[in-house]
Order: structure tokens, then C-alpha cells, then sequence
């Protein structure tokens, strides 16, 4: 059966420029997938005629008059935009149309838009926010990244279930491992919610591994890794900027002389080869967890290969039905609802 | 005056083969400092008689019969071992004897026994650890870096004038800009208890800057940055983790083959020069604010430059009468008693 993605073609830094070419690319490399390009027809309708014939019967679009902007309150980009981009992305995912979306759009309008209109799971509190990050030997995924700033004991077992799934879904794995971050090891360490979650863990039937560091992100200790919003997105971010500082900081040494920059003629293939290994464009796309739907994000700053990995996996949700399969896990995890009462 | 300096020898990874030459280093610096070589007599004796004349008289040993192990439980270490090294230097810190205490041993210890011993300043509700980070234009002090995992807004807000004396007394810095660590830089981002912190500390007379994000510790944009010792614990361990990562991957992709080999060669002085920048070891010596007296950490895994530079910021804090100066700004800050209550 084809797969429908609804993809935001107006989000992000660089809008159609850079998600149509991804689009066409995804298209070409996923052959059961269909695209809906949602946008302004006008701006839409000349780059979709430069796709090939085999290309365009796959895609089509749906105008759409608005646009969020990057920086726009969610309050403003939910009652003022019924038409945008990225609300009609979240209405066809809603009316089955699309079996998956994606935006890269403003984050926290997205969050507030497709839960609007999705709605979340049977059992689940909270949606949470997955992404990718490169390890020393692989990929992990963490999440929540910041939809949700205090989470309760329950949130941080939802985030567990919902995390495990979709790296089963996303990468084939059967009980992937699943690690409690805190500020060490021992059972002792952490704060209360922190340490009832890793009881709630335990006591579930996922692969618990047990408290993780935040060492153990990037060492790739567990196959997820469950955080409170805040602290996932204070990660996230400074290890953004860290990262920056380092690769700033060679390339001032490497462009310091003529010395040096003879030395960066030599080293250059070295650390292309060191770059594209943990190149951050193959992690694009976060899943948008514990909506009736499945929604993801890429980067607003993503370029077409980075947008096309998004598309992606955003097709692979799709194609494993991760919606259903976290709404079985809940039901199996949620108390019976009693008759009488 | 001179500074006296109680100094636990025989904590960290490596114990006196690194403290006792490193705290030689120190007074061959610091012509106003004494040392107390404080540990084992029969192993520091030997060492102490290889120091030349005049530093041998700016050093005496003060015998110690225990050490506090680095995995030690803090209860051990507080219960059973009163005569720890660790614990005669925050002894000697409260009796006056030295002016500050340095020890890199078990950081969860040297908190509890410096906590124990020395007792909080008035108006202080919990000591905090602040620690130096290398940014892309300096370095930046962070706290909490884990001695308090549940914050409440008033905690932030005392880090954060400690944090801004800190860096007064080791930088000569009036007025030092102080961030609150957020998920944005507006002021509606983030969780009740940094919404209600930034209030706080906007209303102080510090001066605040205002809400950081995770990207801001590495780009500097402000003197200190004050959050939850949960966040900053985190924040610190996942930036070794993914630094440890980033040189590593660069050291295998050097030493790949013949070619990168040689590649390595041409790069070797400009990786080195990289590395000199941002050596983590001139940022050695964390402060544990908020007591009645100065005490310090040193890395666990310092070497003599390290643990002689965090030994220089302990001097300086001791000369610029850190303490004192915290106790004046609370007393300020601190609603006055009142008489018939």
C-alpha cells in the first residue's frame, strides 16, 4: 500500500527552495510513497513541473494560503492561521489523508498545532519530542526535547514506551535499551521524580537499562535515552554549541598562517571524512510522540539531503504503523478501567 | 598578610605524587601563600625534603591517618573517618588555621564534610559548586554543578549573587553579567521555578541579563550562568562526554592509514595549538560557595598544573575575602529580623 506524506513545503529557514528538491529526491529513492506539497499553489506549481513525469503522477499539492512564521507566537499561529501550511499538513494526517507529515517549522507551534488537531494517544499524558543524535558508535535517540518543561514520574514511563517504539519502528530492533538520565549511576543520585520514574521503569516490561550520565548520550550506552523536557533541550542545545565552538575554534587555527593553512591543505580529507561521520544533516527528523498521528520536525535550517532524511523517516513511522503500536503498549500498561465506578 | 592554604594531598586519582610538586609550583608563585600539606606524614615527609630551603619553610605537614576513597559513600566518609585528610583540611579551614582548603578527592564527601564543618552563611539556604568553562571568547563560571538536584526559585537566585562574587574576587570583574539557563531567551519560556527565579533575580540588585540558552555557555554571553544542579550536572557531564567524542573521532580518522598518518604530521602543531586554547586544565578548581569558610575542588584526575592552578584560585578567593563578602551581600538581600517575633 502507497504511503502519503503531507509535507510543509513553506516552513524552515529556506522554505520551497529547499523542500521541494527533498521532496522529489525522497520520492525517487522511496517508490510506494505519494507527496502532498502544501503551500502556496503559485510559488509551488512551477518547481513541482520540473520534476520528471514518473516523479510528478507521485506528487501533488495543496494550497495553502498562510505561512507560520519562525519566530511567531503559537497563540498567534493557532487563531490566526487556520489556512497555513502547517495547520493543513496536521488536518490531512487528522482526516487520514496523509499518513504522515512533516515541518520545519517553528517548533513549538507545530507541537501546539498537531496536538490541537490530533489529539494524543489513549493513555498518554504528554507528547514528547525525539530526535537523533550521532554517538561514538552509532545513533541514540533521546527524547523529550522540550515540549515538556516539568514532568511527573508517569510522563518519564510514557516517554520510555514511546521512545523504545519508535526505535523499534525506526530501526528494526527488537527491546531496544532505554536509560533514566540523572546525575549519576547509584539508584541514590537524582531528585525524587527522577528516581520514582526509574522505579516505574524498572517495573514495566521495556529493556530498562537503569540511570544513564550525560556522558553516556554520546558514548551510546542505551539505545534511548529519557529525559525531562528542560533538561533534554539545555542538552541539546549546549551540545550544539560546544560542537560550533570546537570546529570555529580549529578552523581559526587552521586559517591562523600560511603554516597553518599549508597544514589544512593535508589535513583537509581527514577531517572531511571525520565531519561527514558525524554528520548532524543524516539525524534530521524528530518525531512528535503520542499524537493520534504521526507528525515530524526536521531543522528549520535543513538543507534537501537533511529534509529528505526527514521525509524518511517520517515514511518509516508510517509504514510501522507507530501510532497503533504505542496505543496497543499503552492500553497494556493503563489500569483496566473498572464498570462500576 | 600571608594566605595559609589547608591542602588535602592525599585525594584525587593520583594523590601526592601529583599535589605535594604541585603545591610547590603553587608557592614558588605565590610568595604571600603557606601551604599545609595535609595527609599521611610517612609518605608526604619524603617528598616535602626534596623542596628547596625557602619553599620547605612556606610548608609544613599536617598528619592525617585516613583517606576518603573516590567511590566512598558520603555516610562512610562522614561517620567513620574523622581523621581523613579531607576532613582535617575542613577542620583546619573552620578553626581559622587556614585561610582556604583544596582537595580533589569524592566531590559528594568533600561537599557533605566542607557542609558539616564549616556550616551554610546566614541568609544561604544551600552551598552551591561552581565550576570555570573555556567559552569561545574566555571562559565562564556555571553553577550548580550537582550539589542541589530540586531548586527552588530563591536557591537560583542566591547562586546567582554568589556567582556574581565569585567571579568579582577571582577575575576583579565589578558588576559580572549573570544568565539564567532556560529552554529560550523569553521571559515565558521554561518551568514555574526559573520563570519565578528570573523575577528574582531581576529584581536584585545583580546585574542580570536575563534568560541563556544552552548555546549561550559556549558562546559567553555572560559572566556566570546559574541553574539547578540536576540540569548542571547533566549540561557538564554530556559536554565532556561529546568533547571526549569530537577528539577521538578526529584521532581515528588521523590514524586510518599511512595518508592521514602524514596528514597528522602536517596538522600536529595546529591540533596542539587548538588544544592549548581550550585546555581544560587552566579552568581546574571549583568553588563550593556558600559557606562559612573557602573550600575548593579540584579534578579527580588533575595533573600538577591543574591542581596548582585550582590551588591559585583558592588563594585568590582567601585574599579577596570571598566568605565575607557573600555574608555582607545576603545580609542586604535577606528581609531584616523582626524584633517581637
Amino acid at each position: 500500500m502507497a504511503i502519503t506524506i503531507a509535507v510543509d513545503c513553506m516552513g524552515g529557514d529556506h522554505g520551497p527552495a529547499v523542500t521541494v528538491p527533498a521532496v522529489f529526491d525522497f520520492l525517487r529513492r522511496e517508490s510506494d510513497c505519494i507527496a502532498i506539497l502544501i503551500g502556496r499553489e503559485e510559488v509551488l506549481r512551477p518547481l513541482l513541473q520540473e520534476a520528471d513525469n514518473e516523479l510528478g503522477q507521485r506528487a501533488r499539492i495543496h494550497h495553502a494560503s498562510e505561512v507560520v512564521g519562525m519566530d511567531e507566537p503559537v497563540a498567534s499561529a493557532m487563531r490566526n492561521k487556520k489556512d497555513s501550511s502547517m495547520r493543513v499538513m496536521a488536518d490531512l494526517v487528522k482526516a487520514g489523508t496523509a499518513d504522515a507529515g512533516l515541518s520545519a517549522g517553528n517548533t513549538g507551534a507545530l507541537m501546539a498545532i498537531s496536538r490541537f488537531v490530533l489529539k494524543t494517544l489513549p493513555g498518554i499524558d504528554r507528547p514528547a519530542i525525539a530526535s537523533i543524535l550521532p554517538t561514538a558508535t552509532g545513533h541514540i535517540y533521546v527524547l523529550d526535547l522540550g515540549a515538556n518543561v516539568d514532568c511527573q514520574p508517569e510522563h518519564l514511563q510514557q516517554f520510555g514506551i514511546m521512545g523504545s517504539l519508535l526505535v523499534s519502528a525506526l530501526e528494526h530492533k527488537q527491546r531496544p535499551s532505554v536509560g533514566l538520565l540523572n546525575i549519576g549511576e547509584e539508584d541514590i543520585k537524582g531528585n525524587d521524580i527522577v528516581k520514582r520514574a526509574a522505579e516505574l521503569l524498572r517495573a514495566s516490561d521495556l529493556n530498562f537499562y537503569g540511570n544513564v550520565e550525560g556522558t553516556d548520550i554520546w558514548k551510546g550506552t542505551t539505545d534511548v535515552v529519557v529525559c525531562d523536557g528542560f533538561v533534554g533541550n539545555v542538552v541539546l542545545k549546549s551540545s550544539e554549541g560546544l560542537a560550533q565552538m570546537i570546529y570555529r575554534g580549529l578552523k581559526e587555527e587552521f586559517t591562523r598562517n600560511i603554516f597553518t593553512k599549508l597544514a589544512a591543505v593535508a589535513a583537509m580529507p581527514v577531517i572531511k571524512a571525520f565531519k561527514n561521520r558525524f554528520d548532524h544533516r543524516a539525524y534530521n527528523g524528530a518525531g512528535l510522540l503520542g499524537l493520534k498521528g504521526i507528525v515530524f520536525k526536521s531543522h528549520g535550517s535543513a538543507d534537501a539531503f537533511a529534509f529528505r532524511c526527514a521525509l524518511q523517516r517520517a515514511a518509516e513511522a508510517a509504514r510501522e504503523r507507530l501510532p497503533e503500536k504505542i496505543a496497543a503498549r499503552m492500553a497494556a500498561v493503563a489500569p483496566a478501567p473498572t464498570i462500576c465506578d
